[in-house]
């Protein structure tokens, strides 16, 4: 048998190259960093500590990196498993593409933010940088989600994460812009990189296969286990690496207020687009996040309780109105597909909280900020610090990063295109069954589904 | 289509007046604390650092937070999930009143606790406590789950929430006593409270719903979940807001013991009452956990391992005994219909919680504690401090938490009896269909399922 | 009815007997440590404190403590419910031995460990090494899962929580070994002690239930979600009771890349054994752990991030030739069934982990490590280490370790032979319905199986 989505090639050889490959470059590039290393953490202790073992930055940033982890793992994971018959993939498939992006992130980002005598030196803050980008990698699979084999996202996200790099280099070292939340970095990125490949990888007849593009009770479920653990960790995300002290403190609680506000909007608004009244799931897995999207970058500053609530109602609100209105004209006007509705999760809270944080921070002052300014704002200490060019600055971060999203997403989605990595006909779109060996529902249903199943696979093959 | 229970007006004018008037009093009234805001926290830093950013509170107290966090959304979520047809709203409903809870607690908290030249300051502990003041109208949600509406359980947060602040206020600051881990604040207030609205919601023909009264084998797994998850991070919830140091570490071990010792009891009286000694699985997901409500005032004094497991072994004893015999009782004698069984989760081991705290107070002698005396009973430093008197204040505050409870449920539950909120029929409790957009269970099945709801909402809605 | 698989009297009576027996014990035996006595921590603290809280061990492994306890209920519970049928036995009968096990660890390795005086310190850090012990426990109850009674899982943990003290106490206090990870003292100690029990317990006619004995769609989806927690938390799990500092943060950053590279490796060789090239839930479910077994003893050593990925990568893909190629031989020559395969992900990858480990340590120098070797290699201090000679003793602690577990397994099992404790007959293996009150799968099927189960039932018990 010879099915043209048949992985036993393609998939192990694309993985196993691709370990090798990284293996060799951690072995020749990668080093422990000061907080890390048996030495250097050591150095000046003799005999008396003139370090204290609570400095080290594990003590500060691993509970923060490890709710990181949870919603890259878990978080992104099982919010795709809304649909019927893709949880294996979902989760697989999300598993398979953040273990590998988190490698090679560490050593993308490694290489743009600064080599140390030649070197990447790792540690916990690099493991959260590179959680960070692997979230942006998840957020491009959510608009090709059950159209994609697993060798196409591999690939996806070897380009991607390298632009990731690029873009987050460009914004935070030369631009110098403050996005300790990703609102532009990892989201607006993230979304419309993922737009663009689903647009590129249009499907016209994709409506062979939308009898599976939806959900059945349970496995709406298990996918409201991705949102709420993504909901209740997103405070550790937004002030993951923010500035020890005050600053993460800030981060956390301001979007621990966004969320709630978000949370109220997206079930009135859910309400009351539904002729019934009705609430919708899609709505709740998802928009009830955006409050989280879009204090990325204005988080960390004086933003107060009062303004992220301000924002978290907001980005709710425009999320709902855009499951509703906007996901499906994109789809029949501009044919993007977008299986998850990243665009309302991703997309336009990302770009509000862009906004949000360039007038944030224009108008930043140290009446309001004191001494703590120059913790939230790199350059006040430089003296070359002004409020009103950092927000300009913040405002030009955001037409570079979807620059290099359209760019980026437009090029990958052509290599994406060539027909060599089994991606799935249209008729078996949203199908664990084309990837995994799938049991049946129950006893004694299972016997039944593997006669259909392998029917189906059977004239798919010939 | 006017059904009584259509939410599309009701729900979205609710819910956006509610945060309209919160967003309105967070901007007048909220601040930062000393350990958020940017120049508060950095005050007296110049050029050499005064203060060392592991001494921000968020260093002591954000990781509880998060366990705390993560038992209100995905413990209490999907502990209640148990039912066939209600999981939506179980999840969902609790998500929403959840995130409207921990806004409007936090004034009503930062209102009573203490203004700061008129206004209230937050930062991670306001944080936990809002969760906690949450995590009581929770409490009373699991007695009237699947027959309320979400504008009726919203409307119940807001009472809720407002007397639980005051009841708080008086126990914590007039009365002074200790209740770290909310024993009585929280425990037997939510508990009784709820059992008191769903009296007065009483409903005589709620058997024609109680086919849907009950688990199926998934929703069992799904509130395992919960149960679990309550369980593991139970340590978390007492400790998160005792004083740094021994305090904090001894709390949370006592809890670890009791709540071992109570899953012992639990196995053994569940098998023990079955006829063919079999395990229910109502008695595991609930009764497991009334070794942490148990040891929720005790916990942080010099209860001791031994003491936390004797503890936990008679509230694992008495919630099974509860849910096994009192359940029915206080149903048929009674008319309490108590869904989820709180009053054997939460009521009994909530009681039983504060007599051991009373108890353990009254003991209290500076042989045990030493210099840590202080740093349990905040009265030592005043000189006043009185074991047997502590004592007695303990018990006082039992019979105000069980009468300020009473009572607001009365009153709540007279309000929520109002025909205004779309409460569901007697014909369609437990049922998520009348709120939700609910696909099908298969692919096969979902057809069938969507012809027959439909069938039953034209009936309900003639 | 008196069915032989009744635990109406046997289950009650032992957990019953056994929780008194634990709390009289620790009634005489356990204190509060240093860190948790309200007097012991405040001792030097006048009015002046001479010691900080966050010196408190608490604040340096709580966050630890806490996901290894995730991993011991939520991971290694949920990982089990895979099958069809026994996901109420998987997470319910893990709950009850690892609530039993972690208190009857805290006085065996209280015991072995070092009294004080006579009696057992206990504190976060014994809180951790109790969860490590009933790790091993839970390992061994994968080899056995499905097919024993919970009275039998509750004997072996009686036995095996001893036997692992024994063993630690060898391997850490006599042998002085390194093993923070527990690649030797909780993987392969509790897998091959598994294994042992699973051979004698050999059940000639289970294939009368191997129907049974597979996955369904939903319960695979379950048993993502303890794989994905074990996943993400295990760099907490081998980091938790390392030194402060650089060793916390090393071995956490260690095992991050190590489970990363395993993850390539496991879809790699999954999609390539299959003759379609589909990947196999049973590989994902485990084999992509065995990275975090196999850098359990090097993890806190120098061993580089490269060298944890070429450790995990070869984990990963002995794990999964394992579950292909040498579970089928292990059952039908050595008559080992091995329900969850717990040879492929503990016991092989702890093997591997300990000749990693004895290499590692072997290869150590004070040119690598500086003032950081005494930190890790404790023997440094007392001017005695010797690096050939560390790696010798490792050797060796493995062989202990193997010896231990294949003796301690074969008795064990010889008294779990016996025919008192309500084992499963072989026609009702992986059946929850034995020893739970088991609920419909949906309303409408929910009949048709309560009539098939009591028919099954009348037939076992007649």
């Amino acid at each position: 048998m010879t099915s043209s989505t048949n992985m036993r090639l393609r998939l192990p050889l694309l993985c196993i190259i691709l370990e090798v490959i990284l293996i060799i470059l951690f072995g020749t590039l990668v080093e422990y960093n000061d907080d890390t290393h048996a030495m250097l953490w050591n150095e000046n202790r003799t005999d008396s500590a003139t370090r204290n073992d609570h400095e080290n930055e594990f003590y500060y940033r691993y509970p923060s990196f490890q709710d990181v982890h949870v919603m890259i793992f878990v978080g992104f994971g099982f919010l795709m498993t809304f649909l019927q018959r893709y949880g294996f993939s979902s989760v697989g498939f999300n598993f398979l593409i953040a273990a590998f992006s988190l490698q090679w992130a560490t050593l993308m980002q490694g290489f743009f933010h600064g080599l140390h005598h030649g070197k990447i030196h790792v540690g916990v803050t690099s493991m959260i940088n590179a959680d960070f980008c692997t979230g942006s990698v998840l957020i491009s699979f959510g608009a090709v989600l059950g159209k994609t084999s697993p060798v196409q996202l591999l690939v996806m996200a070897i380009f991607e994460v390298t632009l990731f790099a690029v873009n987050e280099f460009i914004l935070l070292s030369i631009l110098g812009i403050n996005d300790a939340g990703g609102s532009m970095t990892i989201h607006t990125f993230g979304a419309y990189f993922g737009l663009m490949v689903t647009r590129v990888l249009y499907r016209p007849n994709l409506d062979k296969s939308k009898h599976r593009n939806s959900s059945v009770y349970h496995s709406d479920l298990f996918a409201m286990i991705g949102t709420i653990y993504l909901w209740m960790f997103w405070p550790s995300f937004n002030s993951a690496i923010t500035n020890y002290g005050d600053p993460q403190h800030r981060t956390a609680m301001n979007t621990y207020y966004s969320l709630a506000a978000c949370t109220l909007a997206t079930f009135a608004f859910s309400a009351l687009v539904n002729p019934e009244g009705k609430l919708d799931m899609v709505h709740i897995q998802n928009a009830a996040l955006a409050g989280g999207v879009a204090v990325g970058t204005a988080g960390e500053m004086m933003l107060t309780a009062f303004g992220a609530m301000i924002v978290g109602f907001l980005a709710g609100t425009i999320s709902v109105l855009g499951y509703k209105y906007l996901t499906p004209v994109l789809e029949s006007k501009l044919k993007i597909q977008d299986t998850c509705g990243i665009h309302n999760l991703h997309g336009m809270p990302g770009v509000l909280g862009a906004v949000v944080g360039a007038v944030t921070a224009a108008l930043a002052s140290p009446d309001v900020y004191g001494h703590g300014l120059q913790r939230v704002f790199a350059d006040v200490e430089t003296g070359k610090w002004n409020p009103q060019s950092r927000g300009g600055f913040q405002a030009i971060s955001l037409a570079v990063t979807l620059g290099m999203a359209l760019f980026g997403g437009l090029i990958t989605g052509f290599i994406l295109k060539l027909p060599i990595y089994g991606a799935p006909p249209d008729t078996h779109c949203f199908e664990d069954g084309l990837y995994w060996e799938v049991p049946g529902e129950e006893e004694g249903h299972q016997e039944l589904y593997e006669v259909a199943t392998s029917n189906e696979v059977e004239k798919l093959s010939s």
